[in-house]
């Protein structure tokens, strides 16, 4: 009997749990389920004998060695930032560990202890950090097992709504942190582009999409990432020509997304003055000039050059950034104030479906001739709780879990699943439950 | 005989020296001036008698004790995280302190310790913060001695190039700190305008600018200050409906300087690659997209939608930001290198003179009637030494100085010039050196 140790039981674990318990008897396992709210993991193991349920608290040190200790894998769906704990517990007691966070050079900094007591720590094994790099590096892998020169590596994933029937003139919701969609963007962005250096500042992002097209799944526009300059390193691609990566929304999002950014209403720096029993209406009117006898919607299609009754003028009165409804908070920056308002329409309802897009583009030469290949994965949830970002990110998990402990993954000290001894059976199993990548070459 | 410490001997102290040494006879002065390079000590004493120079480390901390304790009353022009050293042994030891910089929530903690021992430190008696201060309170305090109620106060500050015969169309040099130029307006901006908070990001700054015209002195354009909101308390004017500080330029010149913002050339918060061997036009075209067949010119116009022939093209040009001349640096931030490439003709000349502008706008309601005052001041330097700056901050510092040693200026603790019994002498005696506000009432 193996036990499994899975800390925290909120919603994106769902997929990640059952299917561990589905897989329990048939593998010998134990699965526990720690929570600091109880209730929220006996929900979660109420599945029969395979799965147990205990309130853990991560910042309780006695209790976390215990448990921790008493366990062969632990998989951390904690916050990014308090996986470090727990690592240190698993490198002093070689206990395997699994997430799907980045690795941190703090985390970094306890691989020779992972590797001196025998245990592995999987990281980035989730959708994006985790499906990407293995759906990425087995093409690159394979393009230079063909002895072909890699010349360009485009990537996009997109976390969006599944096509509705609904009059949402975004195509899309909130289908995870609310927070990070209003801040998506902000920082640096880097690329190389035909072996030069590029650089977009934030306010001209949003306009410098590129123009995608999936087969099946139609158009889609791309906005680039922070810093694809550290995939040269993580994905060995010095010398890359082209290295881009980016992120994926419904065509018409970015161009009215970036009205926001133009007035200043996703800065988080600073706090707002006169936050209490401001209307949404006020809040775009406070990034816009005074004039009386002018309307809000006026100043603003004026101030930013774009026609009244234009799309994204549409989609702006539509998510009613112009109603005079109180905002209902009492302070905040312009970017909680705007994801207040936001989340009033784009808060995923019981039968609304999210959909997950990546699509990657290698280009090689062979032999002199430039060609091309393009791959893409489309995975769409079944409900409002079995969504496909809760399964993208825990099934690699679940998955990698089974392999460490079967020992088809044969690793110590700290990976992330860019080798091909780990992505290649967990992407064989993937896609046997489904989520497969389409791969073609296109003409160029 | 009173002592009289300098510390800092640099540039911008010219004309503080020079006023100093001139009345020390007459007021039984010893000028004392501390410089860490002895050579430039010596050189500003170089005037007889009344002044000698020593070789000074406010680091040191027993000869910083021993030179400060000697003085009767110590003017700082370090630069301003070094005050806080200069004035605990002041505040310890009874000795009255001077600063043309902004007072600190760490100094500020030191007014017990300063009341205590009988001393005063006088803080923001410069130009900007300094005779910003005096001019404005000076009419501000008269409106309300009047009776009136003030509604709106607006002022504006510009550290300019004098007009030339040059053909630069910038009409601008760096006749301050370059950094903090290219710098200029990050963070945020906040102002009321008509009793409504109003908040503008850095990207659309320089597209909301004022003009401002000054008879005799012709047309400003102004773009707004970070916090103008702090003003209400340090000039105790809660409940006003309009409150803008700002900066002034010349016409056309916000327009021009928005294109490196747009570009992202003026970030200062990652180091781009390759400034090893980049041209002026490499680094522009770094921030466009790539084509091998378009000119940089073009690419520049159409992201920006500007004429190829337009002014700010021509001021473009001019710079030399499309030339394939090397940057001549191995790193940097966007803004360092952009402040590389602009110093290389907006280094002042010997010949050159620069030119202080300040303009204030007050409304105010006179028994129901609105009226308004504006008031300006326009000071000339007379060349690359004896600026306008040098004089507009050093004099200030040093009529405060004669004041409190001649016990005209009787304030204990710690101060900024906004109090009559402080404005009053040093804006009379700014006066008859020629340093005058122009006041009008205009129709409104």
């Amino acid at each position: 009997m193996k036990q499994i140790l899975i800390l925290g039981a909120g919603r994106s674990c769902s997929s990640l749990i059952d299917y561990l318990i589905k897989n329990a008897s048939a593998n010998n396992w134990q699965v526990v389920i720690a929570d600091k709210d109880l209730s929220l993991a006996q929900e979660k193991a109420d599945w029969g004998d395979a799965a147990s349920a205990i309130e853990f608290d991560i910042f309780n040190e006695q209790q976390s060695k215990e448990e921790i200790t008493k366990a062969d894998l632990v998989i951390s769906m904690l916050p990014a930032s308090f996986h470090i704990h727990v690592a240190k517990i698993c490198a002093a007691n070689g206990i395997n560990m699994l997430t799907a966070s980045y690795v941190s050079d703090e985390i970094k900094a306890l691989e020779p202890e992972f590797e001196k007591n025998g245990a592995v720590l999987l990281m980035e094994l989730g959708l994006d950090p985790g499906i990407d790099h293995m759906s990425a590096m087995k093409v690159l892998d394979e393009i230079k097992e063909q002895g072909h020169e890699l010349i360009g590596f485009e990537t996009f994933t997109g976390g969006l709504l599944a096509p509705t029937k609904d009059d949402n003139p975004w195509e899309y919701k909130f289908t995870w942190n609310p927070r990070n969609v209003v801040l998506a963007g902000q920082g640096n962005v880097k690329f190389i582009q035909e072996g030069r250096y590029k650089f977009i500042p934030y306010h001209r992002l949003f306009r410098r999409t590129e123009v995608i097209h999936i087969p099946g799944h139609g158009f889609f526009e791309g906005y680039a990432n922070r810093d694809s300059l550290k995939y040269l390193d993580s994905y060995n691609l010095h010398g890359i020509k082209t290295l881009y990566r980016g992120t994926l929304r419904r065509p018409g999002f970015c161009k009215a997304w970036d009205i926001f950014i133009q007035l200043g209403a996703t800065d988080d720096t600073y706090k707002l003055e006169g936050v209490e029993g401001m209307t949404h209406r006020d809040f775009i009117n406070s990034f816009l000039s005074y004039n009386p006898n002018d309307s809000v919607e006026l100043k603003l299609a004026h101030y930013l050059n774009l026609d009244l009754e234009s799309e994204e003028m549409y989609k702006l009165k539509w998510i009613g950034v112009f109603d005079d409804e109180p905002v209902g908070l009492t302070e905040g920056t312009p970017a909680q104030v705007l994801e207040h308002i936001l989340k009033k329409k784009w808060t995923i309802q019981e039968d609304d479906k999210d959909q997950i897009v990546m699509w990657h583009k290698f280009d090689f030469m062979d032999n002199g001739k430039h060609r091309q290949i393009q791959s893409d994965m489309v995975a769409t949830g079944e409900d409002s709780i079995h969504t496909a970002m809760s399964k993208t990110v825990g099934l690699p998990l679940a998955i990698g879990a089974k392999m460490v402990l079967n020992g088809k993954i044969d690793l110590k000290g700290i990976h992330i699943p860019t080798e091909k001894a780990v992505y290649d059976p967990i992407l064989d199993e993937l896609g046997s439950l489904g989520f497969e990548f389409h791969e073609r070459e296109v003409e160029v």
